[in-house]
């Protein structure tokens, strides 16, 4: 049998990996074997693959059979290559050790650089390069790097040490410490690293290679990078890879230097070349936003060659990867190298600017482009900014990066403890902080936004805010941190008062400013064209020729006017009961439900009567000429019933009866599981004249819209359906009233009648159902809860529990559970369409926003999906890519 | 195209029909033709088929093309055998019109007699008869039934002018009435019927007679009708037949008489030949219960000929048709005819015995003999008793007849409406009257017993009552009942006061007793004995070689004797919270409920873990050598937590903790749906510790009683399934305790762990389930609750207009229903068995005792059900008759 191959070399030009073995070689990796190989000068390393992370993980962290002698083999191979060996006492090679999974999680996992220095190995390093101060400081951080990544011990042990002798020397800067100072930090740091680990500091660099290894492979199942791994809803990867590759440095001088570039800028997506850079620095010193970097502009002043080169190089690796590339680069001594080369991240404006940018530029077709931005990036383009009208009148408080775009108001505190505390009271917080690091995720997911001190684009705070949507304001240097407050010039804020951000612009305002929606660009009615094109051409049953359709949820017409802006193709779910919570409606509402008598009950309905066909006609306005679904009153009566002695009184007061008889029907009323009470048809059944009336309502609107020239297409949807003979015997009531008011009215007006399918036993006999339907809509919210038997209003005990433990991947309630109540959704599906081949079928749960469901829904053969009016540019999208990915 | 036979016609040795054409003659007409063939003396006549009453009603009360013809030509062959015919003047033939479906609606549907009679032919047939009484007698009981059955008027408008004129002639009895009085009767009557009806009372015998086929055919839907059969699931018949029949006359003198007579007692199943009959009288005497009829043996002394002639055909009839008959037979002027003959109807206990004794008797096999008894019969012998201690010292208040076994104890009230109502309020009630009707059986199904003043062992109450498995006393003459009152002896009893009675002996006792269960007779021994060899016989998956098992769900020790002594061949079911409400365990398990940390928690399970070991081993030892599956806790712990202030203040100071806080607890713990809420293994999976301290008790209790010499198989069910990963994780936690205890202990003990199967997702995944479950338990209660999204607390509201509207053909909670809930246990087996062939798979929900239930459950493939102690035996025959029902 062929051994595995663990290990894959690349250097000069040549290399045994490739970019598409991500999965095998992690994307870092992947790309460093394919720039090796198109030319682009790295430097030779080689990388352990993903399967020798999973073996390390499946056999109690111990690695495979031969590992040892195959890492021995390419390290003999790069040392030979480089001419230098790991350790070697006059010339010595040394080595970075990085993670890279296959799905970037930018500063989740480990790095140790400078590996392979010894107390020998650094004297003849500085004696090589002449520059021993460069030999000590590289000495001291491995020593650092090392002591802290792979063998636990605190970084705060080494700071102080460092502190101690720049004091002692009354400097502020490491840069104004020199050799001697360095061979005395490296000797206390040894100390430190003998008092704490009880033993020597490793002076054997293949130890130190193999702790390197073990502790990257390790961090693959750290608490961040579990955390980071639930929150992007990334699974499926076999472990991380390591790469072990020669080091180049940026530290080497002022002819030195690193940084990062963009082939586009990542915030706005347009074409010009962007980065920043650190002179006589290492790559950390970059991205953990300590120094503030140059612009890359700046380069070309310092180094026009370099510049020239790196430009060329840009273009060369965009090309050849059709994507805008995410690059790191060092300059040793005026010589650059790639370190890395990766798809950018990018906001979601970026995202579709590229995405439309490319196309014209004949890079990728419309049908890739479409790919190009995920539904979560194009939501960016939905979050809400600071009203125009407001903003013009104020000046801001302070300015800094625009890091992560959208617009953001809330309470400030500062620290991610107290912004998850806080916003688990239902406060909308501002996270500020000096800098963030990985531990703040949590604290940054429940903030409405974030603002730091300092970091650039580039740092912790803009990268992950940007990945999670989040508006950000990074490096706002006028802003002063200090434990619970905050000053700007002086003026004090405390924890708690209220800041606006605008993460487009890196403005900071005082106060609590009105946010606003944005509108469609031009760019992304493009790429929206796009997407519906391909969505529109998918071939489904049920409604012919017009592809798998988005509609929204609206109740009132302004919601369902925005909703059509967006695009929506019609109303999939319009909840009647909301209407009856209006002013002057749920008064006489409650009039009906406490009725004693049918009478009274009819009279309380002949008044509601007029003002349920008022909402109606403002709604088929709105959807002129587009189907309007309108479910009948779902919700049990006693969610309409007061229930404060306070409320009672004033209630009974108005309906003119004693409080006690008014409080003895809402007890009358109470139910011990409302969730699978006396609701939805089961209303419909008992109560006759309710659902008469709404039809009546829904009809004679539908008529007098009509008459005054405008499509209306009612569809009236029965919820809560168990049986086919509800719904037969509803749909019977409902056709009676129809005819009434069709033939009073000398009309016909195009209307339907169906059901939703929300009920566990409604999909196992929806073949029945089907019989007396006209369309079915899947109400994944209720199925979701029955089919789990969880409560949504309760699942908060457990469902933290269940998400933290594995129970669950996801919440069902957000992505549809498509093992168990996609079973449910397929078998209705089918069943429904084995009797009516054409039955038009959509989801109007919570779902139908979701891309993931969306996905699942097409695949099941649904026609549409319907989501809130703000979800809808998103679900078509979402929509388009699952039609798109069908096709492959 | 052949036309449809509508008309079948009986008379002279000869049938047109025979008794296997129930479904289309109705039983009485199908057994008239039958009698008819064999050479019982007849009264010849044609039965109107059931497939005319199906297409009346299709066509909007309309009689199908050619029925008219059809009928004239029928009516035609009577009048030409029988040589006389309808309405004539001299010599008029008369004949009967009455109901008969498939399915026996005892005085559900109406009948009317003497049919034929107008002014003429009644003076023709008092001339040709020479009693002029009799024939003006029979046309006023032809107008009054004629009136009230066939035209809707009122009954008590005859009875009224009867009155009038008895009053006037200062007579007390009808009989005391002679001819001249009754025409002057028939004269009031029909004045009576021109001025309620506007036009004369109809001389057409033609017409009369489509009058009265119109109105037998209108009554089986009259509301007595279909109550009558929602109440004993009659489902799927066309329809009723019309049977028309020459009259013959038991009122026609002292030599004529009218009967009903059993082939073995109806109610103990004795081999006596067993009847009532009365002289001069018509058969409604009989049945009405008006007055009291004569045993059967003193016919002999009457007419040894007349009772000869019918002993032999009661033998002639229960050969013929292998089982006990009901026979209805009249005598005029000294010649015997017989009306009706059928499969009699008997108490559960003469259901028995007469099974038994026709296998002795070789007329039917033990097969044949199981389905001779229903579950619902068998039921009865389980029915409770007065305790023999208790009664032996008192002697009865009054005495009657023992009409249906079983002993009832409750308070009295005289109507049905208050029966309902008292009943409706949780009150024991038992129903007092002089005689029931069909407008008491509301009454008598809410009922704990009945007891009459008046009426026979064949009285409506009997009979009625007996199909109910109610007790009933008949005919206690003692009993005088005066509105809201009655009195025996000048005692009076109001309305609330608390009687008994023993259905068994006829006793009515004062006071509350305490009653008890019966024992297990020889004869239902060797009846189960027969049923246990069939349901033993059936080849089941899963284990090997035992048959369709019956389990009990006990959760004490004595339950547990009850249902083993009953047959229970393990425990389907034990409930560990039903233990933590005992005295004592309450207030530790609040203590651990309202623990802040796991240590505190900790310590309130470690005072716990022997208690519910003491549990555990009191079901062993009484389950020693049969399976016990134990369900770990199920509830949310909110149930256990007081909700009344004064019980918060009571614990709270038991606990030293202050109220305010047990209350914030007890909030915190609240739900809005809490069947939907953090129960089931969900509370494993939070607060593992529970689940650990119940694994812990149940298998150290195991190992000493195991050590005890007793075998002992534990199964652990984890309950509220809904993802394999609950169950993997469960299971591993269970299984390293119980590695813990089997290693402490050094034993081994055969144990399994499964899992309900409650949750719809569990029945939709039960493929992956299976992997990690040694047996599967359907648990139909919350299943049933899912996939219909009933709240079974909260169902009451509609419920009863569900089943009225006939939307729900019966409460899924009583009977399983199979179209829905059933397709997802069948999915559950199905998919449990792909993966693993095995798999014991059985039910636990309160259906494991509804022999529907019980059918689908062993058509489905489970291995066993489990029901209540009580029903241990009902599910032993059901299971039997499964069984034997698959094989045909």
């Amino acid at each position: 049998m062929a051994k595995t191959k663990m290990i894959y070399f690349f250097g000069d030009g040549k290399a045994e990996g490739n970019a598409k073995m991500k999965d095998l070689l992690g994307g870092k990796g992947a790309n460093l074997a394919e720039m090796t190989s198109i030319g682009v000068p790295v430097p030779p390393g080689f990388t352990i693959s993903t399967e020798v992370c999973s073996a390390f993980y499946e056999n109690k962290r111990s690695y495979p059979a031969g590992f040892a002698s195959e890492l021995k083999e390419h390290l003999g191979s790069l040392e030979k290559l480089m001419g230098k060996k790991l350790g070697d006492a006059n010339d010595p090679l040394l080595v970075s050790v990085r993670s890279g999974a296959a799905i970037s999680m930018p500063g989740m996992m480990d790095t140790i650089l400078n590996l392979g220095l010894n107390d020998q190995a650094t004297v003849g390093l500085g004696e090589k390069t002449g520059n021993p101060r460069f030999a000590w400081d590289a000495y001291r951080r491995f020593i650092q790097m090392f002591s802290n990544v792979a063998m636990g011990m605190k970084g705060e042990v080494f700071e102080a040490i460092l502190e101690k002798i720049k004091a002692d020397k009354k400097v502020e800067l490491d840069t104004e410490l020199d050799a001697d100072d360095l061979q005395k930090v490296v000797t206390e740091y040894k100390k430190a690293y003998k008092k704490h680990m009880k033993s020597d500091f490793p002076q054997d660099p293949v130890e130190q290679l193999q702790k390197a290894i073990d502790a990257v492979f390790g961090s693959w199942m750290n608490d961040r990078a579990i955390h980071y791994r639930k929150l992007n809803n990334i699974t499926g990867l076999l472990g991380t890879a390591v790469n072990v590759q020669s080091m180049v440095f940026g530290n080497f001088g002022d002819d030195s230097g690193t940084g990062v570039c963009f082939s586009r800028d990542p915030s706005t997506g347009k074409k010009v070349f962007y980065g920043e850079f650190l002179m006589n620095a290492q790559g950390e010193d970059v991205v953990a936003g300590i120094r503030t970097p140059e612009k890359l502009s700046s380069l070309k002043k310092r180094n026009a060659a370099v510049y020239d080169e790196l430009e060329a190089i840009k273009d060369k690796l965009e090309n050849h990867y059709h994507d805008m590339q995410d690059i790191e680069f060092t300059i040793q001594q005026g010589k650059l190298f790639l370190l890395q080369t990766r798809n950018g991240k990018r906001t979601g404006p970026a995202a579709v600017k590229i995405a439309v940018d490319m196309v014209a530029e004949k890079m990728i077709t419309e049908e890739e482009a479409i790919g190009r931005v995920s539904p979560d990036q194009l939501d960016q383009l939905f979050h809400p900014g600071i009203d125009p009208k407001m903003k013009k009148s104020l000046s801001p408080l302070a300015k800094g990066l625009n890091a992560s775009p959208g617009a953001a108001t809330g309470q400030i505190v500062f620290s991610a403890e107290d912004a998850e505390a806080w916003a688990k009271d239902g406060k909308k917080v501002l996270l500020v902080r000096k800098e963030t690091s990985p531990e703040d995720i949590g604290g940054m997911v429940a903030a409405q936004g974030v603002l730091t001190s300092t970091g650039g684009m580039t740092s912790h705070a803009a990268v992950v805010a940007r990945g999670m949507g989040k508006p950000c304001v990074a490096g706002c240097k006028s802003v002063v941190v200090s434990g619970k407050a905050m000053s700007v010039d002086g003026k004090k804020f405390k924890e708690g008062a209220y800041l606006s951000i605008d993460g487009s612009t890196g403005e900071v305002f005082e106060g609590e400013l009105e946010l606003v929606s944005p509108k469609i660009t031009k760019d992304l009615a493009t790429f929206l064209g796009w997407a519906d094109k391909v969505r529109l051409s998918a071939k489904r049953e049920g409604i012919a020729g017009v592809g798998f359709q988005v509609r929204t949820n609206a109740d009132q017409p302004a919601d369902a006017k925005v909703a059509r802006k967006f695009g929506a193709e019609g109303i999939g779910l319009c909840r009647t009961e909301h209407m009856f919570f209006d002013e002057g409606k749920l008064e006489i509402f409650q009039e009906m439900i406490i009725s004693e008598t049918a009478e009274a009950r009819a009279d309380a309905l002949k008044k509601l009567l007029p003002l349920q066909k008022k909402d109606f006609k403002g709604i088929f306005t709105a959807m002129e000429g587009l189907p309007v679904t309108i479910r009948l009153l779902d919700p049990p009566l006693h969610e309409f019933v007061p229930k404060t002695a306070a409320e009672v009184k004033e209630l009974a007061a108005k309906l003119g009866i004693k409080p006690a008889q008014l409080k003895a029907k809402a007890e009358a009323l109470k139910e011990l599981n409302p969730m699978l009470g006396h609701r939805g048809c089961r209303l419909g059944i008992t109560y006759p004249e309710i659902y008469d009336m709404q039809v009546e309502a829904i009809m004679t609107a539908a008529c007098e819209v009509q008459k005054s020239g405008k499509k209306v297409h009612p569809e009236i949807m029965i919820p809560l359906i168990g049986t086919v003979k509800e719904l037969q015997m509803l749909r019977a009531n409902a056709e009676a009233v129809i005819e009434k008011v069709l033939s009073q009215k000398k009309m016909k007006v195009d209307y339907k009648i169906g059901t939703m399918i929300e009920i566990p036993r409604a999909a196992l006999t929806a073949d029945k159902v089907a019989a007396s339907a006209d369309f079915f809509s899947f109400g994944t919210n209720d199925l979701t809860q029955m089919t789990f038997g969880y409560s949504r209003d309760d699942i908060g005990s457990f469902i933290g529990d269940y998400l933290d433990q594995g129970v669950l991947p996801r919440d069902p309630f957000q992505s549809l559970d498509t093992e168990g109540v996609g079973q449910l959704v397929s078998m209705g599906v089918e069943k429904g369409r084995s009797v009516k081949g054409d039955l038009k079928m959509g989801i109007c749960g919570e779902h139908g926003g979701d891309p993931d469901s969306i996905d699942f829904c097409y695949r099941t053969g649904l026609n549409y999906v319907s989501c809130s009016p703000y979800r809808v540019p998103i679900a078509r999208l979402a929509a388009a890519q699952a039609v798109a990915r069908s096709k492959k």
